[in-house]
Formats: C-alpha cells, sequence, structure tokens
C-alpha cells in the first residue's frame, strides 16, 4: 500500500455535485411516532424488585426506580406515589458484539444481559451503607431481532424525558471496575456521596466535596417532575400515561 | 441518608406481579421499515470529497469509500464501481452532551460535530503514508430535533449490513489520542497498518504482527459483498439501490 502520489482519474466520479446542506437533512415523524409506542409499552411493563426474581434471556432497557425516604431522594417516592413515573436511573444492555457487528450469525442469539446487569446494579446499591436495596424497584423492555437496534434510541430518550438524576446529574453508577489497576482515576461523584464499592474506595484521584454534590442533586431534583420541564418528552406534552 | 434496615411498606405495591418475561418484549414491524427509510435516504445522498468542502453544521451518521487502487483495499474499488455502495469505515457524530442529556436546552442548537469528525478523519488518512486522501470520499446524513435520538441506531444498522472493515474487523481508526498520557497501552491494529499518526507512535504496548493482521483483512474482505453475507440487511434483501 505505497502512497500514490498521482491522483488518478475517480472511479466513480458521479456524486461529486456541489455542496448543498439541505441535500443531508433527513426528517421523518414516524420516528417520534414508533419512540412514543415503545415508550408507552415500556410504562405498562410490570415492576419488579431488583435484581428480578427469576433470571432470564434478553437485552433490552431498564429503569431504576427510588421509593424509599432518605433524603434527598425522597423526592423520587413522592413523584412515584400513584405510578412509577420518574427513574433515578436509566440504561440499556446491547447484545455483546452489537457496537462492530463482528458475529453476525450471535446477534439474535439470546444472551442474559439485561438481567446481569440489573444484578450488577443490585450489587452496587447492597454494597453501600447509605442505600436500601428494598427501596428500589426495575422495569425492563426486552427487544428482539432487528428491534434490538432500537435498544440505544429508547434509552437515550427515555433520559432526555425524565432526566434521571444518576443518568443526568450524579455520575458513576453505571461504573464498572476500572480497568488494568487504573486506579489513579478519581472515584466517581456517586462513590463520592454513596461510598462503599470496594474498588471505588481503591480510587485516588480528587472529586469534589460530597457537601456540594450534595446541594446540587437538591437543586436539580427541585426541577424534575415540573410540568414545563420535559421539553424533549416525545409525546410532545407532558405524559403518557 | 442512613440505611434502613426494617423493611418499609411499599409506597406503590401494585405491579409487583408474578414474572411473566412475555410481558417485558416488544416487537414493532414499523421500526424496520423505518431504518429502511433511513438507509434508502442516506444511499441517495451526495458524495463528496473528505473532509466535505464546506464547514456544515449537523449532527449524524457517515460513511467513508475508498475507490483506490492500493491492495488489499482495492476489493473496495470494485464493490463501489457503479455507485458507493460499500463502505470501509461507518461512523456517528451525536449532539455533545446527547448520553446524559445535560443541557436540555441546548439539544435542538447545531453543532458542527459531523463536520469536525469527518475533517478528524482526514488528518488521520493524511498522517499516513500507505494512504491518499484522494482515495476516499465520504457520504452523510444530519438528523435534527428529535430524530437525532435515531443515529446510534441508523449507525448500528449499517455497520451491521455493510461490515465495514475498518468497523468489524481492523479496529481503531476513529480512537482519539489516549487521555493524559495513558501511553502503556498497545496501539491499535490500524496504526500497525498504517503507522504514521504521531500519538499512535507513543503507543508502548503489543499489537499482533503486521503480516498476521493483513492476512486476516484480505480473509474478512473475500466475504464482503458475497450475495449471502447480509443476513442483517434491513431490507430482508441483498440491496437498497
Amino acid at each position: 500500500m505505497a502512497k500514490k502520489s498521482v491522483r488518478k482519474p475517480k472511479i466513480a466520479l458521479r456524486g461529486r455535485e456541489p455542496f448543498d446542506r439541505s441535500k443531508h437533512v433527513y426528517t421523518n415523524d414516524v420516528f417520534v411516532e414508533l419512540v412514543k409506542d415503545a415508550i408507552r409499552f415500556f410504562n405498562g411493563t410490570p415492576v419488579h424488585a431488583i435484581p428480578p426474581p427469576e433470571r432470564f434471556l434478553g437485552t433490552g432497557v431498564y429503569a431504576l426506580y427510588y421509593t424509599g425516604k432518605s433524603k434527598p431522594y425522597a423526592k423520587y417516592a413522592d413523584l412515584n406515589r400513584l405510578a412509577y413515573d420518574f427513574p433515578i436511573y436509566v440504561g440499556k444492555a446491547v447484545p455483546k458484539g452489537w457496537r462492530q457487528s463482528r458475529q453476525v450469525d450471535s446477534i439474535d442469539k439470546q444472551s442474559s444481559e439485561l438481567h446481569s446487569r440489573l444484578r450488577e446494579h443490585a450489587r452496587s446499591i447492597i454494597a453501600v451503607s447509605s442505600l436500601s436495596i428494598e427501596d428500589f424497584s426495575c422495569r425492563f423492555m426486552i427487544f428482539e431481532g432487528a428491534s434490538s437496534d432500537m435498544i440505544g434510541t429508547l434509552e437515550a430518550s427515555i433520559i432526555k424525558w425524565k432526566r434521571p438524576l444518576w443518568n443526568s446529574y450524579l455520575d458513576g453508577f453505571g461504573n464498572h471496575t476500572p480497568g488494568s489497576g487504573r486506579f489513579e482515576q478519581a472515584p466517581s461523584e456517586w462513590d463520592v456521596v454513596h461510598p462503599g464499592r470496594p474498588w471505588a474506595e481503591k480510587c485516588k484521584g480528587k472529586t469534589r466535596r460530597r457537601h456540594s454534590i450534595v446541594t446540587g442533586i437538591e437543586t436539580f431534583l427541585a426541577d424534575v417532575g415540573a410540568a414545563d420541564s420535559s421539553p424533549m418528552d416525545p409525546s410532545g406534552g407532558t405524559a403518557f400515561s
């Protein structure tokens, strides 16, 4: 693969049109309707303890709900009083090798990624003394076949719409153990507020102080659930209920 | 936030139904149609040099095409003889803060992420002596408003369908400079095959040998474009043309 210094005639010259941005802009209203349909389905799925009582196969999107009394999270218990409407965290589990499409044949093969991810979250919550696993519930939605390409889209839509605290403000809940002893990095803000995960305690870097983070959480939560705080609501309104 | 040791009565007990996996499985055929529509649009967008001649605003999905004569990539010139059908790389540029929905107000604000990303790729290609920027073209598709949630889905679909070499086999083209001097890691296989990026040359770790990677590329490319190698083709057939 030696560098060519002479410009070769192009094999396919067609398409080298003058630049016109408008020819590249895609719009499709069906997409918004599709996301609404999926979110409606999600909001109708049964709510379970975390981790769910049975191991199951599948990948997809999940939400964690808090209904305990601990401040400042008690706001969520209030918001979820009548229905599980305001997750504290939303995440996804995608098929292995999904991003690179490494394993064409195994794309549709079932894995238990979603259940594993929920179990890992349960372990995180159990590891810290400031949270009780009994105060958490989860909801999840399994995508099969070609629909599994929609997992990332749906996760992003729900996060934008509901702005769950542990996604949109307090970083680090979903982190894994840092790779190959990279403990020079700072613990996440989640780990500063909720100390206890063994690997987080080994992190040596500096994070801003707990007091400042908790104040930020309170300010953030003051807006969650406010009627006019859902500009990204895919329904264009304020609720799917 | 002291740990509660006594289990409190649940605020919302409804929903704690017996576990039934089928209640969590979502299927929607409209999704497949929607992806097809977006891919059809993508395949009709004008093809440009890389980077495109004008700076433009927007985020979305892009593809790079190779039409040079260097082995083993010459296979792509052959495949793209009549139309730009087989990208060597597919990527996305998403709005900043998209993943966490940090900036609700700015989600719709335009950024030039897509153009920046294409420029960064052009710099990578120019930096290495084994590739000529003249042998590359690009195509891109801008998503605005709520449709921008679809970016990840479309990128994944095209990668699954076309299995571009630099996504599905040869890793590392899209890498950025390693953060804060983490040069103890191995250079990517892309950098082993195409040495020249300054930061890649600082990486000290071990990658498998160039000869072995190039043999793997040849084997991989033998299957690209084969009639029966598109099980993930969202059209269910073999082409969108």
